[in-house]
């Protein structure tokens, strides 16, 4: 393993100084920030998303920020989900696709005013996208990324600490909906959010110099629930059957591929980006599917495999994008990418440095 | 400092394997990949780099394939230099903007055939760029990433090997020319390029199996001229006056106030994307541009300072973009971004974690 660090296309989030102080022991680049991603004790920290509560520097999870008397009309068309019932409080989960039908994106869209958006985005450049297209388009809006930075707090009792934070408003948010609001003098967007399926919210932090002071508010007020330091758990996403854009994704995967059918709007009109390529590969029919993949053996040395082959009758038939130890299932679990002849049932076999490991395909989640 | 390997987002290179067994200490990624940054004796590179030769893993410098009926016409609506004489096998460096006028990416243009084009681009993503211009333009153009991965022989030796691999031909080559050839069956563009201003070669891979091979070639070809592994050296790079776009240019920065004006072709179509603005902006006159800084005070701790502020009687004028020590000079040195009101010879003020250091503006180069 070799050392990584800020740099200058690197830079680091308003947590950097707490994350440091609460032992981060391993970072990965993302939207050209350093995104914590283990704090030396993955089963500490897996407990702690699964049974407790735990806080999460996500500030990696950038917001383009689309202002001015198009913006309704350039997140429209930069989104193949129907965006007209997007009003302020309630966000929405939508896929983005380029010309082609292939997804560049998956993120949480808020809506903050009438003439003010944010598109909170996974690993990609989308601010350059975004304001290609309105420049072509000629749309008038102004795109930036504006000084905003997510904190999670993400377990079975991040409710709790949050009700002790905010007071019980918060339980009443539902699954996307979120509210402006201020925590000590901090301006805050608070969102029932966050990368697990164990429940939890994320709080949007709008003055990248209150990192610390806010970290440290979470942290204490977790105590009595004993909060501690984690990052989006590729054991737990995996076993939840969470996709990770860019991470489950290639060059040509489009969202009927990868469970986001349900997210597509094929009715929509035809300025929207990529949804005219959609009606015709719906029409036509996926050549791939997202499915689970259960392997054979014993735990491996390395806990993260990534992008291998996966064989049928010594034919590849697609790829493991992502596979993890689960000591729960006492397996190695992953998802595969995988031609559409293949059902949940099929024996496969995963290619893995020359080695040939025997795996079972299955439906997703795993739990 | 935190430890970073492959994963789902970084990909290795093709040489990746040979710049571990050459030991390699550090990466950055750099276009969804990992780039060596060191081999653990930084002193040692600068010299082989300065006085010898030495073999670089640059293959982040992906290349963003323009294939098609519109390929040079697409190639000219990306870049605000003139390409009407761009010819096969005389590539160039050219800037390419937004619609704002802003600098986002400084690549090497090459023609390889009619319809075929490559950008070997910085640090940016401009496949997704490229293929948002072209579809929202209705051009027949196929874009891509394909295969192909550079490796650098840099340095005042570098052409003395090779010579001994390729023939005197090599010699021939004037700088941004390029030859389509082989080389023990492997195929590659050979040309005169490379992130230094020592002289050099980049051999662009075209087959990523074959990548530890040709590492071997170059490196057994070397050995009469004590050949050794390096990396885009941040010392010789900034005495040179060598820009790194993304690392001393923000979301602002024009080509005219990072010394490419001479890059710029005002008179180009209104269909080139960003002309228009530059032109408005060569009008109005730039804000800020681009200056060496020379600090007051011995060796830092820390090699390298990014984004410090400089101040002028107290004021904000400017940033530091990026500083090392130069044993060469006995001082710390860097890249200044200041306002147009302050002129080499003027006396600032370095503010760097609440220091104040005193430092002079200076002309670029160093050397």
């Amino acid at each position: 393993m070799a050392e990584i660090g800020p740099n200058t296309r690197l830079k680091v989030s308003p947590f950097y100084k707490s994350t440091l102080a609460e032992g981060v022991a391993g970072f990965s680049p993302y939207n050209r920030m350093l995104m914590p991603v283990s704090y030396g004790d993955l089963a500490a920290e897996y407990a702690r998303l699964t049974k407790g509560v735990s806080q999460w520097d996500v500030a990696v999870e950038r917001q383009v920020q689309l202002k001015g008397p198009d913006a309704v009309r350039l997140a429209q068309i930069l989104s193949v989900r129907d965006l007209s019932g997007l009003t302020e409080n309630k966000g929405k989960y939508v896929p983005m696709c380029d010309h082609r039908g292939t997804l560049i994106n998956d993120p949480v869209v808020l809506q903050l005013d009438d003439d003010l958006i944010w598109y909170s985005i996974a690993d990609k450049d989308i601010l350059m996208w975004a304001r290609c297209v309105a420049a072509e388009r000629g749309l008038n809006v102004e795109l930036s990324e504006p000084d905003v930075s997510p904190l999670a707090v993400q377990g079975p009792k991040a409710e709790l600490v949050m009700a002790s934070v905010f007071g019980d408003w918060v339980k009443d948010l539902k699954y996307f909906w979120f509210k402006q609001t201020e925590l000590m003098g901090i301006p805050l967007v608070v969102a029932r959010s966050g990368y697990s399926k164990q429940g939890g919210f994320e709080l949007y932090l709008m003055d990248g110099t209150r990192g610390d002071e806010l970290w440290n508010i979470v942290k204490e007020a977790g105590k009595p629930w004993d909060i501690g330091p984690g990052s989006p758990n590729p054991v737990e996403r995996i076993e939840s059957g969470l996709l990770s854009f860019g991470g489950d994704t290639d060059d040509q995967t489009n969202p009927f591929e990868v469970r986001l059918g349900h997210y597509v709007d094929l009715d929509l009109d035809d300025d929207v980006i990529g949804i005219a390529a959609l009606r015709r590969i719906a029409s036509e029919g996926v050549r791939r599917h997202q499915l689970g993949i259960v392997l054979e053996g014993p735990e491996p040395k390395e806990g993260h495999w990534v992008w291998y082959d996966i064989l049928s009758d010594g034919r590849k038939v697609g790829d493991m994008t992502n596979g993890v130890w689960s000591s729960r299932m006492g397996r190695t679990i992953g998802f595969a990418l995988v031609s559409r002849e293949l059902s949940p049932g099929a024996e496969v076999v995963v290619a893995k440095d020359g080695e040939e490991v025997a795996a079972k395909l299955c439906e997703l989640p795993f739990y």
